[in-house]
């Protein structure tokens, strides 16, 4: 039949996004200290009519603590306002300049419960090509289901990392697990514990849970962090 | 913060599709020679308003060979049709009741072309909560991108793998890899090989392409095969 390959040639293969992720991570040397070098940022695209309603809904998501760190970028052209947030990728690479593996392991929708947050929804970054948070974006809606994700310590780092995560104070890891133990209904393995992390894209979903147009890219490119503005400035 | 559990209870956890495929899996009992027992449908809802266009449109992958199999099921109430297909995952079901494994391992959206087909995204099973098939199913349009799957079969089942799947005669595994090897760019290890089968969503993927409001569901549900009726009777 027609879906039988006639030559078996070329060498494609379906690339999992954590590579990018890996590759991506080493470009950051966000500076504690200065506050200054490369991030890395999510983007996005909404048309320009919706600015005012798009401002306020960002600032919102910044208030209610679900934005990873108090600044952003927006940018204009003649149509769109393209908005760039710290993605959360950037604590991985700020962990990994300062030696400690924080491997990237689940991405998914988190359910925001008094007693217990949760997984509704997850995905191992290690067997998808698309990032999670692009395939659950029009599931969360910023507030009660954000898009959140697990990544993986190994337990000799405990201290530092808890040291460094102080240090680096961004609203990103809203919590620790203990090792071979699951951590929002994700099971991590011995030697390591599980954190949650907050996805740099709610502030968008906030957008988005409004019907506002946005077109969102993941793990979109790295930029200074000199660049960006606080949500207070905009 | 509020985003901090008060209490650490409860044993949620995130259920990977894999799990739930391996399942149903085990209540398949079609059998080949009566063809009668119990395969997995998937279901779909459309508004009955557009019955005649979509019959068409299922008439249509099936003359395409993008059905995996020549029968369905059509059911009316008063606002909706709901159609039923075979689910891919009866034909891994069909190998387990003849004893050979045939494990479910990448869902993803394929490239149907000349030269070589290959997945443009994919997850696998282990690692998601949700079927990829559900994910893409916006990226499919039952012709050029299809929903398909990547299974893995153990070498040393590759003669008897080879006879039920002539004996059973579905349009369901359009390729079969080489050991260690690339499938249509998903890698499958040593000593198993892999296997491309078309996802039984595809003629929904072409109901949805033509801007019908159709609602999915994969794995929906077992029912008897000798309850289907021939594409060619709808």
């Amino acid at each position: 039949g027609y879906l039988t390959p006639k030559n078996k040639k070329g060498n494609y293969s379906v690339t999992p996004v954590l590579s990018k992720m890996l590759s991506l991570m080493q470009v950051v040397n966000y500076d504690m200290e200065s506050h200054s070098g490369n991030v890395i940022v999510n983007g996005a695209k909404v048309p320009i009519r919706y600015r005012e309603e798009t401002i306020n809904a960002l600032k919102e998501s910044y208030e209610k603590k679900l934005a990873i760190s108090n600044v952003l970028k927006i940018e204009y052209d003649s149509e769109f306002m393209n908005i760039y947030t710290i993605c959360s990728l950037t604590v991985n690479g700020v962990f990994l300049k300062n030696k400690i593996p924080v491997i990237p392991y689940y991405g998914g929708v988190l359910e925001i419960k008094p007693d217990k947050n949760r997984f509704i929804e997850a995905i191992a970054y290690e067997g998808t090509s698309l990032n999670p948070h692009e395939v659950f974006f029009n599931k969360g809606d910023g507030k009660k289901y954000i898009l959140a994700g697990i990544s993986k310590v190994p337990l000799s780092a405990n201290e530092q990392f808890r040291a460094i995560t102080e240090k680096l104070n961004w609203n990103s890891v809203i919590e620790i697990g203990r090792p071979n133990n699951d951590i929002c209904g994700v099971r991590v393995e011995k030697c390591m514990f599980g954190i949650t992390t907050i996805g740099g894209v709610n502030p968008f979903s906030n957008v988005n849970s409004l019907g506002i147009p946005i077109e969102v890219k993941t793990l979109h490119k790295s930029m200074d962090y000199s660049n960006l503005t606080n949500y207070e400035e905009i």
